[in-house]
């Protein structure tokens, strides 16, 4: 699976429908990815982080597409725990660092090839996941290393609809599919 | 009712006035409308939403013209339930996702045809209603779906006074209707 | 007191220093001019809003030399109460639609002339209070007809340090009155 | 240790590795630095903040490296307790705004040199110790003092990765020393 990992963001070329088509598991880190990267505390030691609609209702259409969701967060976050439920993802995976270990055993479990797999991240530790996924993706506001490796980095920023981006490049090369 | 529906947002045609001045109905969205699009999620279950103060003042405002107000929304969300109540909102619509059908009956039940109404919305599940809509308005962070089906689009961000925008088009036009 | 009030913002000549120098009384609003003009609302009913360190700590400053701080607010709440005796303002005025007339009454009763007063705020409410102080301050993201009834328009946004930019011209031209 | 500390921000030369290679203490302010500025203060009383999972990281990193973090804020609060204790940051000073003695008492006790120390904030108040400091940080939304000051200006915006920058900074000179 060669893949012209070092073409910088704004050369990057898209990513061809044929291999959207082929996800059958979307796996993301939560921070930097579903939320702009900060978290916020309060004085009374609750914490709080904020979603996007449009990334919450992206998600859901493609479980009903039968793409399977993983969130892989390298902190356990009560906030995290609630959205997800919200969302009924069906892998919640938290307090794990080594998100590479982490996607390939659920890939594994769900029988799904690396060319089956879309992974997003924004940090240095989500770098060898991103390399290893079919599909690598990074915000624009990622870590430089986690850029690099990247296939894909959407126009919309993390936290505000780039995980949105990502499920309707998957949902719409499945729709084609489908077609006669 | 013919509309250029297709026109790019930055080249798009100003709403003329006398269209302006004949609604009496703004039923309008709620994420990504009159908030940024995102919801705040508490480690403790509670959640929280940003509403544009100017927004609010807007509505306020619209109301006493005469002009209804209708919240239509996707989801249910504690949070909304409080503003709208704050801002003594008449028509509050959650969990319904089928907006065209939602603005359709209100509209019959408060005697409107659909160049009465103004629809704004920012979801894929919003464009029925936007392209029924006599104005039909999708903010500058819409889905592009939306966009494309929108007949406006405020300069103000969604949740930093876009909806304020459309208030003060609406206000206008009815004011210099009023004039002698 | 004869004003260029109709200057569009970019163009807008900097206020005088000796003009500054006047000032005893900075009053201004707290929605869209302490804070970005959101106000986040929770579902268990708790209300929120973000104020600037920056703004609070050049408020301080303002009171320590000499200078009368006011809030008035359309509108009245619990977190504005909070933020106002963190930062002990001495005069909190809350739930006063009519700015001109709170602030006239509290012009007369620290005898101060409408040159001595600045007066801040980014609505339709504030323009008259805007017009009759002797220098009027507009943030950038006021309704329009704020920003063309102001003398002065900070560079920083609202909530993000334009009270700050406002309390370093009214302490520099005070101590550049004190130097001999 | 003579330094161009007057050089504008966009001119600002980089701070050559060398000097990052020396740092045993990285000394910060909180709010405006490890935060955007604002504070959120709720009707309830209780006070939050929005912090980077980025920085957090990256200040973890730096202490596993050997390298001393203090953070030392002119206020005190609760939600900067929660967070320091989260991420075990040795040196919480809080309600110090003479925060040069506070940092040179500091670095007498862990026996560093000026040259040793990385201070960074973002107000008046930080200005003597981002000029005493072996290098001298400030965000790019600080006060113009304290711009004035910095040697070095992060790209990434306080309270959205602008600390993280300055960890990878002293760690990537670190990893450099230590290779044969």
């Amino acid at each position: 699976m060669p893949k012209h990992k070092r073409t910088p963001p704004t050369l990057r070329p898209s990513v061809a429908k044929s291999r959207w088509g082929r996800i059958r598991l979307f796996a993301l880190d939560v921070d930097g990815v579903l939320t702009d990267g900060t978290v916020q505390i309060s004085s009374d030691g609750t914490e709080a982080k904020k979603f996007s609609i449009l990334d919450g209702a992206g998600l859901v259409r493609l479980g009903r597409a039968g793409v399977q969701v993983a969130w892989i967060s390298g902190r356990s976050s009560g906030a995290t725990t609630v959205r997800a439920s919200e969302l009924k993802v069906p892998h919640l995976i938290q307090g794990r660092l080594d998100k590479l270990a982490a996607v390939q055993a659920l890939a594994i479990q769900l029988n799904c090839g690396a060319d089956e797999v879309c992974y997003m991240g924004d940090d240095d530790v989500d770098v060898p996941a991103i390399q290893w996924a079919g599909i690598g993706v990074a915000p624009a506001n990622a870590i430089p290393a986690a850029l690099a490796a990247a296939d894909c980095v959407p126009v919309r920023a993390a936290g505000h609809g780039a995980v949105r981006e990502i499920c309707e490049h998957i949902l719409a090369a499945r729709d084609s599919k489908s077609r006669p």
